[in-house]
């Protein structure tokens, strides 16, 4: 691949809070080239979203022509590129027909809207878009899917649509506990898995207690020596579990597909399976890719 | 009081980990004066606590001869300046006996040694001589006393001993998630009164949804914009929601007593009486004054 191949046809773009991952792609499926960087929404304003993907990626695209650009994420936010709207649940994830449109010198631009749920309060940006990836693959889906992350979302699909959803702030919680609270000094970078699975198993006998649980990591460290490594493995189940007790509507008796990166689906999955549920795991960069995908060849079609 | 009286003889000091409080006090139960400084523990090594000690408060005592000094709280952990042990429960708080006694040139130092608890494990340093301050008082309390705060206490007190106790990290949760997380955008510096008393209630209906109900602030935020002061007393319910939760045994059909800062014990003691128990509060820093005088007095009668 050169510059001087300009066979890039379209551009794919996933626009978090805190990362930018882009994709030159040709007609169709074909990826050419995948690029990534820090500058995700929280970094920039609204005026250097355009020059941001154009350093990034626009030197494999040819000059005389705006490239059509779709985008998901937390780059239709109010504080990000454009902002695009929340489609309310029951909805089909990603309609591309909903997204924001506009132009600018080197992008034609659609953000992808995010979804919405009036009762109780929630909002999705991005994960709708690996659901719609997930279900291009299985349109005939009727289950649960759990997209374990900074904030974890839990979502009913039925028929093609999102039914309803739940976010859990879970990997928010464990970053702020064992980085910047009291608990820093007795967590590791090791992780123990069978302290991992009895904990989860006390945690759901008992999800009332986490708020006492916490400081006993902490407590039990200075006391009896608790290994760093079982320290973040009990952490984690602490906060797995209190989701896990939360979101039981969501997974009792149900079809679950996780969609996450690799390791953290791992841990979800072990997790289900420790109840009794079986859960099989797909990744969840392939299936943002797959969304936008979706999301390009509906325009296309659309438009022919 | 100029630097020429002279007539302070011992010294209180409460160092905790972002604080310093020293009382410069009279034969007894005098105090003469009180200063402050925020150089706590976290920001000392070992060889600064001495210098720390004599630069705030040592003008106010003759140079001859080292002063009689009572220390609690987290000067006395490991790295603080010198580690006093845990006495483990039942134990009656603040027991001078077990303090850690030495000398340097200005000071002779008595550090009150901490509370520990094995099963579940758990540890105090500095809410003890708060107790034992309350105890001096009413010798005969029998029930539960709670400490609110970063962490947050609650302790079975019969016979004059601390027979149980359990640390709730609510202080330190909602500082992290009002302020580091995501949920800093929809929280205000405002309290609205009914939001606490009907989140509170709905808490403690369903403990478990807490995970859930984090994240619902800021959708919540988002599309219906729920007002900063709501948002705010809505996050103190659910982390005192999940606190009251696992701390039932300490207060259902109990006498409880609040030993904390004003505006905060105000905040438990409505949280308490939403849930029919009656609850009255005394304020930390006198009780513990009264906890350091009493260590103080004890070792005068121990040494005549």
């Amino acid at each position: 691949m050169t510059q001087a191949d300009h066979n890039a046809t379209w551009l794919a773009v996933d626009w978090g809070t805190t990362h930018l991952r882009a994709w030159a792609m040709g007609a169709g499926k074909t990826v050419i080239a995948r690029r990534d960087s820090d500058r995700g929404m929280s970094r920039l304003t609204q005026d250097q979203f355009a020059p941001t993907l154009a350093n990034l990626i626009g030197d494999l695209f040819a000059q005389d022509a705006p490239i059509p650009t779709f985008i998901c994420g937390m780059a239709g936010a109010k504080q990000g590129w454009a902002e695009a709207p929340y489609a309310a649940v029951p909805c089909i994830p990603n309609d591309v027909k909903s997204a924001t449109a506009f132009h600018t010198d080197r992008f034609q631009v659609h953000i992808l809207s995010g979804v919405k749920q009036n009762s109780p309060a929630d909002v999705m940006r991005g994960e709708e878009t690996q659901i719609a990836g997930f279900l291009a693959q299985e349109p005939d889906f009727d289950g649960v899917i759990c997209l374990p992350g900074t904030h974890s979302k839990w979502a009913h699909i039925s028929a093609g649509e999102i039914v309803s959803f739940r976010t859990f702030m879970t990997g928010e919680l464990f970053a702020l506990l064992s980085q910047n609270s009291v608990l820093r000094h007795s967590i590791g970078t090791d992780w123990d898995q069978e302290s991992f699975v009895s904990g989860l198993n006390d945690t759901l006998s008992r999800p009332s207690d986490l708020a006492a649980k916490l400081f006993g990591l902490r407590a039990e460290s200075l006391l009896d020596d608790l290994p760093p490594a079982a320290a973040r493995a009990r952490l984690s189940a602490l906060l797995i579990g209190a989701e896990l007790a939360a979101a039981k509507p969501y997974w009792l008796e149900q079809n679950i597909v996780i969609i996450g990166a690799s390791s953290l689906a791992a841990i979800y999955e072990t997790a289900l399976i420790s109840q009794g549920v079986a859960a099989r795991s797909v990744d969840a960069e392939t299936m943002t890719l797959a969304g936008l995908i979706a999301a390009y060849l509906a325009q296309e079609r659309a438009a022919t």
